[in-house]
């Protein structure tokens, strides 16, 4: 499983629509240094990118996937389908249902294909890039400092009192 | 288009355990002498299978799929994305959540790629089937009398008072 | 089942407050160079006109309907109880419960009588034009290129990296 | 607006299968001694028999319609779209989702036609009885006194305190 | 029952800020000359206000009750357990919920106590008014008349075809 | 505030049907030694002998009031709406919406009346009977102690793994 | 249990956001006199936060804690289950799922834990904060009748009729 | 980050009724030969444990957790909140809501703590263990080929056709 040096963290997503929410899990890796690469990828526009990505996934030197998407949202699943790399799953916020229809079509993936799911819209997204990080820091202890340190830092944002 | 006398509606779906719902189709399907067949395909085990279904269903000379699957059922919507044939999918009613989370993950696809989705579990595999011979009778007049015949008999069933 | 070359999809609606979702219907039924008819029926306030349309669908031509409805969204399952044609329902989003309504309305038809139900909204209407296309383009090759062309445009249009 | 002695509540369901629950309203309304009749009347597969009962019920003598139906339950809505009498409309339980799209489907009517929807299930049945008899009781002083009495001699049975 | 030419329908609400929706009820009533009060009467907030309009409502000449009330929406269904008057139960969209715990808390009366429900909102609020009017017209030939005119016209109110 | 040595905790509920799920209340507080009393009171049923209860309760003694009801559950809504004791909402687990509904009707409150509202079915029982000892070991030591003791050995028994 | 004069009601919340909603509480609790002191405390940015001041509570003098947090909202439950004091939870209303997420994250606790669950938004805060002061009143006739005066003067503000 | 040898994952649950349903993580994880250790950790009732578990489990030489709990399931949350390591959390199933306070306790995290969360019930606990296993396996080659092979098997077993 030789690495070379590119991109850990693939953050793909169905449209550009999603781009405002999944944008979210890319600005925390950048914040803790690690590598990653976002790509638009639509389950059911583009089916044969996504077979594509899936299955070269850990040949392009990828450890961790995380998809975002909404509605009837099967790009999490079906990438988790066609590869044993873990896989991240956001339930983008959508227009008439607001995200219920995200979260269930992503989270209630049947036994045998995991993905691993965040919550719906931002917080999710966010999440999503610092779970990855966590993966990744099993194996870099610097990584494992920096990820430290960034929820020692959020931590002690915690003001005591609220203010008007 | 030509077709070679075979199935022309493919029944799909993800596991054996959506058979008792899925048979429903197959069942009127065969009442109205609509030649079918049936196959398991798991867009999350076998999406290989599924790609390779979806893209090779027109040749095989199958005119209409009707696709079931529960929990996150991503096979409806996937096939869907992989033929312009129409695609019916029912949502098989889930262990914890009683098909909401069929319903949803297969109506609420996005623009591009339809889904005409039927009720969850039996009543709606069985509508799948005769959706498909609806579709199939347009260009089918012995089998427009067949169907209508079949829906007069149903109508004529009812009766005129419940009785204990 | 002679055609007299005009309408084969007709697009009717409960009332003109569902016409910015239908059209989306319409619209893509025009890009294809799909000949149908946009109506306003009301189930509920024109029992007679919904009654009448139904049972003279198939002799006025049509070989599609598709019928879209907010809230008890009754539209639909009326019109399929009374034609034997493929019938596609739209749930258009309800101002209180976001569509939720419209689309257990429309989608939990008892065994018997099929529609095939689309998503809740704009999505949905476009989809409901191009599953209307898919299904007359069983019998119409040129229809099934232009169909065919559409979605590889669409899927052409896909960005491989999201924007800011 | 003559009345000819004949049973003045129409209890309407779709199908056998809502019997169980929908005897509970006839039940109530022979315990109140109120003229009634029970009748199966599909609006999905027997929509002609609901137009000819609707538009004449007001002739037949009904001054009041309880309507009960499950899943996409259009009975009570159609019902009421093709009369002006009162109509009740009782959601039946369904098999996956219990009776919220029963609910929903009866209870979310739009501006012009209204049902009064009872609880889902038995209770629903039995209420749509009483609610039934106390509209009859506003011309009738003997039954308005029935009425009342049914009513004090259920608050009288209710115990003081619960008992293993 | 002597009525002394007053109000016959009362309709009643939680708050002041029940009124933008429940005045749809009384526009109608107006529309259809029918005799209504408006009164605020909270069930949580006066309880015995409430008690002793319920109790007294007969004798003050009402002979139907609209109530709306939002949230844990406990008005319709106590005022309904203090007369056999009957009871027509409006649901307030409310903040968080949309109106779903309106819904559910006016609908799901226990056997024994009918508060028929309308829709969620304007539509409900007005359709509680033509309920009202509905059921008075059963001992009112020329409010029938109105009755039927006001839905004929609403009737032919409907447009042929849409228009953007 | 007087206390006459009799029950501090009223522990109350729509009817016996609700017994076996609001007895788990009652053996909580017989465990802790607090004195209470089980009664039925039906807000729909039984309004005034509520009313009474409600007002009447802090004469009688009680410091805490826990209500237990299902479906459109008014029952500790309304006697919050007559006492200014803390009172304690149980949602009894409903027969078709399995206390969606209780939960509502309960928890949705308006601004102005307080309700505390438990977890559906038994485990809300059990808590409504901690949460009352809890308040009342507010000004009773040997109380608090028992509490805190109850809790300790509920902790304790806590097993380190799990069996098969 | 000595008290020392200060803060009898501890008013926490899981972050700045959600002080707009708690307010309310400390709103409600300034208008009754009732000493109480708002803090900031994550259950998931500062769980030792959280830990060292649940422990504490009791020791700090505090008699009753609200919680408030919005969607996986630990907060409330994670500190009933580190004191033995009362527990009051405030599901704060969330962005995608409005507080469901909220409300069942709060309520559904398990047996032997209790947190008394208000209403979503501001109307839970602010009845979050009247339900302290009805607990803290038990022992303090005066503050039992600023309560009493405060729920009277609020009844007394009910208006007979509503106007536009 | 050195390790023992020992257990590489955690699976936790709130209590022995979980059991059931997380002993499928388990089982999948000796499937596949990873070393773990299943306990007993209460939020609620034990969270000193908790806390002591979470901020040990680095230094037991866990590189995963996997957390189950139902209804307001804080478990893996609040681990979540002590620990750096990544953390999958398993929805049980729950009693009154089947699951759905149990998804939304445990996937609706605030951004800064993520929990990876599986499906509901037997088929999430399932997940949980290919997905720590997929995680473990970005750094032991064995394993990797182990979970591909468990993978490959298990979709050469989905039959073509299904059976009655």
């Amino acid at each position: 499983m030789p690495k070379d040096g590119g991109a850990k963290v693939a953050v793909v997503m169905g449209s550009q629509s999603d781009w405002p929410t999944m944008k979210l899990a890319c600005e925390v890796l950048a914040e803790l240094e690690v590598e990653h690469e976002a790509r638009i990828i639509s389950a059911h526009r583009t089916p044969d990118r996504m077979s594509a990505f899936a299955k070269g996934a850990e040949g392009e030197g990828f450890d961790v996937i995380i998809a975002g998407a909404g509605g009837a949202a099967h790009l999490p699943g079906m990438i988790a389908a066609m590869t044993h790399l873990p896989v991240l799953g956001v339930p983008v916020q959508s227009k008439a249902l607001s995200g219920w229809d995200s979260l269930l079509s992503i989270a209630q993936m049947p036994g045998g294909i995991p993905v691993g799911t965040l919550a719906i819209g931002e917080a999710g997204a966010k999440n999503a890039g610092l779970m990855a990080a966590a993966i990744l820091a099993l194996a870099d202890e610097d990584l494992s400092e920096r990820l430290q340190d960034w929820r020692a830092a959020r931590s002690a944002d915690v003001a005591e009192t609220p203010v008007d």
